[in-house]
């Protein structure tokens, strides 16, 4: 009964952290996979293993097509995915990786908060169920498991 | 060598109407589909059918099931996806569309401004091609007919 | 933009031939497909080719292969599939199109009174839209056009 | 050799612990899944999680987002589904998972009474085989692992 | 609602030609694909195209290899297969035909005789529908368009 | 390094317990699946589960249902399909099979006689591989973990 | 019973042109798609459309994902391949797209001179069907229509 | 968080090795696949199981056909696939495996000297990532790890 999922979503705060803590007091048996929430290992590892970039468009994708390898991955390897918006940051990653697990039928929940319903109503609607915090994602996952 | 279009972006200026011109001039067989461009329409779409709902998710969820029927069944029918961003609004919509295309493999186009290289990289990179306005792609769809 | 829809759902009225007449009205360039609605011949038809079975089960059976012969192609001519439950009937037949709709990511519309809410619950979630009656339909399917 | 089964039907009696027992006393290495089988958890989880609703279809969609969550994964990690079917309550939640099982290919045993074989003719004859009661399908169960 | 059909089966006589006047005389909108029935060229066709071969089991496969390349194609653009079998020769090309069919989710219709009940006892269960001449195929066939 | 292998073919010999007994000898690291070989079980277990059908034809598809439910849940649980075809019996369930094998991708390895040759050419060119003993099979899986 | 073809292969000299020249002689109702086959263009589409890029890497990675988004929807509008090899140039793309045709289980034919035989036996091996010249090309596309 | 790689490449000198080596050194959790090393023996293979082969072409078509059935499974086990590229060989085969794994959607490294970046540009545009040493790609699958 043991389930593989992948938290997409903004990596400036620990709200993972806080999220694999509140099912380890509920002993639900996951493994969590997510982005490098190291943000400047994020943003540097494409110059870092591929050497200086020639421009912030070049740095860029250097670094995201080592990001993205490694979320393909993870990504086939999860039983559903949990993407958490907030009300700061752009987010397309994660509006992205939620995309993608529209488009390959992984089960999704959406985490926000009241005041993004308007802007995130299409991505709402096609997810599987959504939420406004991560105790209402924990209730659900314990639920998988009742 | 016809080709169908899926043009996903935000829908509060003509940018649709100005890329299906430029493909005119170039006499480019193109059909072109996109999401409801009457924003009033779009909000308003699910009460004007389902009746009033009770409260703003509710409205809104409502909205994008009809939204979200029209989309999919167009995205299907489309051989491949365009999707715009730009410097105003949240367009997870987009992001999300995207998002779909590539978890589907469907072609995508990504078009953005220069200002905006960096939180889209991830969704670059993923993308087949990336360029910064539709005079571009249009010629992408020129040397598609080529 | 021409769209196929199959229409599934009980065949004791003609509630095909009054969608197909409001679509009419409408212009829509929609083409439908669904079940024999003649019921002895979908009952018959078993034994009408295969001759007479040696019971209600071997009967029905022998019908049933037919008919699911002719639903699977027209249900993967389809663009999109309407499932419409009533009051009357048991309806698995339809639950099991609107499953295998859903199985297959075919855009699904609901259409139920608003008594069976509770007992298609589940189903209606899984849907990509839901609404009440065939003006409602008509309304999304006028959207999809506009 | 071990199998994972998912078991959809009715949650009104304890037939699911019946044949769980069944196949213990048979030693069959199987992993069960099912829905929730606590009927008042299951139609007051939607609220118990998203919090009250304003009106019986929306306390029902928030519910079922949550099952559905629950069922996707389940439905997914399952080798096989078993359908069963009672005289009693509208089971649209069942065909429902049989039509996707179906639409995704699952092996699929149905069973039913033979009072039922008329309206789910068109079922029966898509699923993989089907009986009567839950000692033949701990038979079948059991020529799985000879 | 035109159709597309692959007639697998031996190429010794002309069960095609009648099936095909068959439908004619009917008026069905039928487009029937099948393989090579000169069985000579059938044979002969790897020689002829890439010269000759160091023995039968070099010669056999040549022309397989161009016989599969037209199967192939017309299998993907057929909405549905029909395996007929007769009580002569081996006819595993047929069976491969139909398990493709299965394994692709093409709708399957098995003819064969009454003498052959037993040995296709597992073919004609995975069948979409099973009849024992070409006059029911025909009847399915009209029932399709009605 | 694993490996699970279907043994598709006849139920007549012993074949299955003399390629396990090679492997074992071998030390290969493969776990084996294949259909019910009690050919009387096979052929009983439809009347032995649903009770006695009223003619061969009932009583056949009784019986195929069973073992197709058996079969597809092995097939899909298995890397890779051996499919072995003798000089005796109709062997369209070997054919049927391997086809499916063929339709899902499923890597394949043929086993016929010389004799076969002509009749099995265009199974033989979508096999993956093809030889005419056990011993040669167990070469090629022996040669998989070198 | 129209055909739509792909050519892969290297763009330096005028075999597509041969090729069609041939297909026209004999009336083969053939759409064939292929690469840009103006080299000049092929490499500058890049820097043409997207500017001036700062490095040879750069220019390539822009110029190619030009070129993919052409090649990927013309091989999904295809319903095969032919992949021509010569004995000049290192036609890395020409395998790639081998490649991607097998992994898409789109029809392929290998075209390449007896000299190339080892290098490409594993590709050869995984085609539908091999041949040496487009002469043979043509009799095989003449023998599908037959 | 354990990974299967599956690498693609040339057999003639030790580039796997040396690659399990340091991600032994690093302790990545890794299994690693790759086509039969030995290269005689992979050439030989098909001889030595098949029997001596009327020619250079059905030597190796006999023994491609052992070593495609080997690779077909170790790349469906694996979670991604790893390319590498050297100045030296036609590496035909390595670009048909890249290509799989594009057309299979398996996240891909392609690993290939600054001198080759022109022939390899689509291949390296549709690759998730591309590097020029071992080193880059250990940092990479760090980088899975972290």
């Amino acid at each position: 009964m043991s389930l593989s999922v992948y938290l997409a979503g903004q990596i400036h705060d620990d709200w993972r952290d806080e999220l694999k803590e509140k099912a380890k007091v509920k002993n639900l048996d996951i493994k969590f996979y997510g982005p490098q929430e190291n943000h400047d290992l994020s943003d540097d590892i494409g110059e870092k293993i591929l050497g200086q970039q020639p421009g912030a468009f070049y740095r860029d994708d250097a670094a995201s097509s080592i990001n993205n390898f490694r979320t393909s991955i993870m990504m086939q390897k999860s039983d559903a995915v949990i993407a958490l918006f907030g009300e700061k940051y752009k987010q397309w990653n994660t509006a992205m990786d939620a995309g993608i697990a529209i488009g390959q039928n992984k089960p999704l929940i959406l985490v926000r908060p009241e005041s993004l319903i308007h802007p995130l109503k299409e991505l709402s609607n096609q997810a599987t169920a959504t939420v406004e915090n991560l105790d209402q994602v924990i209730e659900i996952l314990t639920y998988y498991f009742e």
